[in-house]
């Protein structure tokens, strides 16, 4: 073990950017593998904004590509966040400098991981986001890591913690998506413009990048399937209650032989299953494997400290000297993303039709299930006060999502049914 | 990342040797950094008994310490078992010899893990255990590896999977412990001498190496305090169970300002609790950091597959050239293992007193406990045919271990009561 002293320059000193310098002021003696690490730069939007920690001893950088650049650092940690901007434009220039580099970036990794993987690999350093994913929980080292000894066939989540937060309070207080949001944003739970969370983009950059791991393709985040939570009715939340289910934004990765499919959905889980219970701002995943099984793991996945400790342990393994590659397998390895084709896709789903209370509505949706080959496995049919009709509450079995939309299109124009009918999926954990 | 192939000798050909060698077999293509691994040599008891792989083009050692000294090995995976003799002199010798070794010893590691780090580190070559604990989920590199960012206040977990599912099969079945031991045997889930696993030893071993790589002080499992699951009684389950909590072998480790306090006790867990949650031959864990907060894991903690994948991610590991300590600190740095003493604990506790049915047993014994400053929590009497007399249980708010082993050998000797009160503490999860 040598007993080099990295120095470490921090682009973007927000809610982990803070943490992390707070974490090594804490932890002078930080050095697990032999080596220390010390911040000597950083560069933000703002140099004047007050904060928790000092930089007066710093040298300060206008332009995070100037400081990724800067022979006077050894390794590069980029917070700065976006696709693509300056993040990209820095995490490219310390790379091509030959300097490591360690990112929380979920949407640069998801969007541009195979190219910044190739220019690593060809620069021989390492490119690391362990707090891309989770936060403090150690998801991308357990995909990279320690599952290489396996094949993993699916991945499955609660990715988000904002979504997962709205959907625990909607059930918890029987409060809309929009009032509980508006909750969130003044709580600083949620941000201004939301859409990154609610929409489900942000599931679905983490469950792009956690895929790539796991099957050892590109990652390739235009190919996930994306629905966010901001159609969830406080209506399917207390109905799937009754038929035995929790709404929550479900991320998965599947594969199988036609490919891979990513997806980010509100979905039901059973109550007694992990995934239903995990509540609040949780995350949680399961990784199925061919050989380990079926591995749970559940955390904090946001937050200055988880988030800055997952920083932390990046520099860590920086400074081990590992050689490995940035995804399971070396980027001229990597397999094509083959996307499945969604409605190919069996599983079981979750229907609400609305009708007007009349004789015969319920005769002419099995009808038109049945013609639909969809089969039933539970149904619910339960006045709700102010629903404006009667909803009709089904449980399918797995069917194939072609079938589904056949029958969703059909019974919209049956005479008893008020609107389309709420689709949702029941999720394949 | 270059691209050698790694001549690895295997000592122990049983479940999980077997499991690696058909690994290596079913992916010839395994070299997730670039490098490959081909295992040359093994070493086993008997050479010509039936194995479902081929092993006549390896070469044969009867010595495993011929084999791990062996030059023409590059990396020496240790499976023999047993805390001393060839298990200990064969790693001895690889690591004298520079030679990487894997191992899924943890009897070993927990009793020599000190000294063994130390003869890593100065050699400079990798021990790898993560096969020692829970299977295939990497509990050993989230602690050695992920957690470096954070400060570990405990872990706690189910660390022994026959125990597990022993007590799971109790509960369902309302069976003795001893005829769901010899059903368990006869299944090939316990061993013919079963006391590693019912008696705790397992899963204190195991507990002792995540102590120290949570704490940084060297592993030390003589101060372990454990009590296997010999001694529960299907009576306590379904009085714990109306109490709302259920029996598990709980192992934790836990750092105060007195030191550390590693422990395997039969304990109670909450019904709605995650780790009461995990049936059968699971694995569970808990870890509780400053700043990632709690993070719980769960999986299969033995079998072929799991521990042959660990197996081979540690491998892995090897070929990517990381230099890390063994534990969390360089072997020179550990801490000392300061025990604390173990009735200085504080924590709450069921204890089961049978009594004759007479008046004032209930207020001899409440004035006893009060006497001792144990107070209570909840309380149960309830008859039970064939108990020989009339259970009184009850869950005590946390209170110090002194004054209720104080407040046990007074009740007693109360006339009412017929034998030692039975106590088994309520997990601190």
């Amino acid at each position: 073990m040598t007993n080099k002293t990295w120095r470490v320059g921090v682009a973007g000193l927000g809610t982990v950017g803070g943490g992390l310098l707070q974490f090594l002021a804490d932890r002078p003696d930080f050095a697990p593998a032999g080596d220390s690490a010390v911040v000597t730069a950083v560069s933000a939007r703002s140099k004047s904004r007050p904060r928790t920690i000092d930089i007066s001893g710093l040298t300060w950088f206008d332009d995070p590509v100037a400081l990724a650049g800067s022979p006077d650092i050894d390794l590069f940690v980029e917070l700065v966040g976006g696709s693509d901007g300056p993040a990209k434009a820095a995490v490219e220039t310390a790379l091509k400098a030959g300097k490591p580099v360690v990112t929380a970036n979920k949407a640069l990794i998801a969007e541009h991981g195979a190219e910044l993987a190739a220019l690593a690999e060809a620069q021989g350093v390492p490119l690391l986001f362990e707090a891309a994913v989770m936060g403090g929980v150690p998801a991308v080292k357990m995909m990279r890591e320690a599952m290489v000894g396996d094949d993993i066939d699916s991945v499955a989540g609660i990715l988000n913690g904002t979504c997962n937060f709205i959907l625990s309070e909607m059930e918890k207080t029987g409060r809309s998506f929009a009032d509980v949001l508006r909750e969130a944003q003044a709580l600083g739970y949620a941000e201004a413009d939301p859409t990154m969370d609610v929409g489900g983009f942000d599931a679905g950059h983490k469950i792009t990048i956690l895929a790539a791991l796991a099957f050892g393709c590109a990652p390739n985040f235009a190919a996930a399937e994306i629905e966010g939570i901001e159609a969830v009715e406080l209506l399917d939340i207390k109905l799937a209650k009754d038929l035995g289910y929790r709404i929550k934004l479900v991320a998965s990765a599947a594969r199988t032989e036609d490919g891979v499919a990513v997806k980010v959905h509100p979905s039901l889980a059973p109550l007694e299953h992990p995934l239903a219970q995990a509540g609040g701002a949780l995350n949680a995943l399961f990784i199925e494997g061919r050989r380990v099984g079926r591995i749970f793991v559940q955390g904090p996945g946001a937050g200055a400290g988880p988030t800055a400790a997952a920083v932390a342990a990046d520099i860590a393994d920086v400074m081990t000297g590992a050689v490995r590659p940035v995804f399971q397998a070396p980027s001229g390895n990597l397999k094509p993303f083959i996307a499945v084709d969604p409605s190919r896709t069996v599983g079981k789903a979750y229907l609400r039709i609305m009708v007007r209370d009349e004789p015969g509505a319920i005769a002419a949706i099995s009808e038109t299930l049945a013609e639909c080959g969809v089969s039933i496995d539970s149904f619910l049919q339960k006045p709700v006060e102010g629903a404006g009709g009667v909803p009709i509450v089904l449980v399918t079995h797995a069917t194939p999502e072609s079938n589904l939309l056949d029958a969703i299109t059909r019974i919209e124009k049956l005479r008893a049914v008020l609107e389309r009918p709420r689709l949702l999926r029941v999720a394949r954990i």
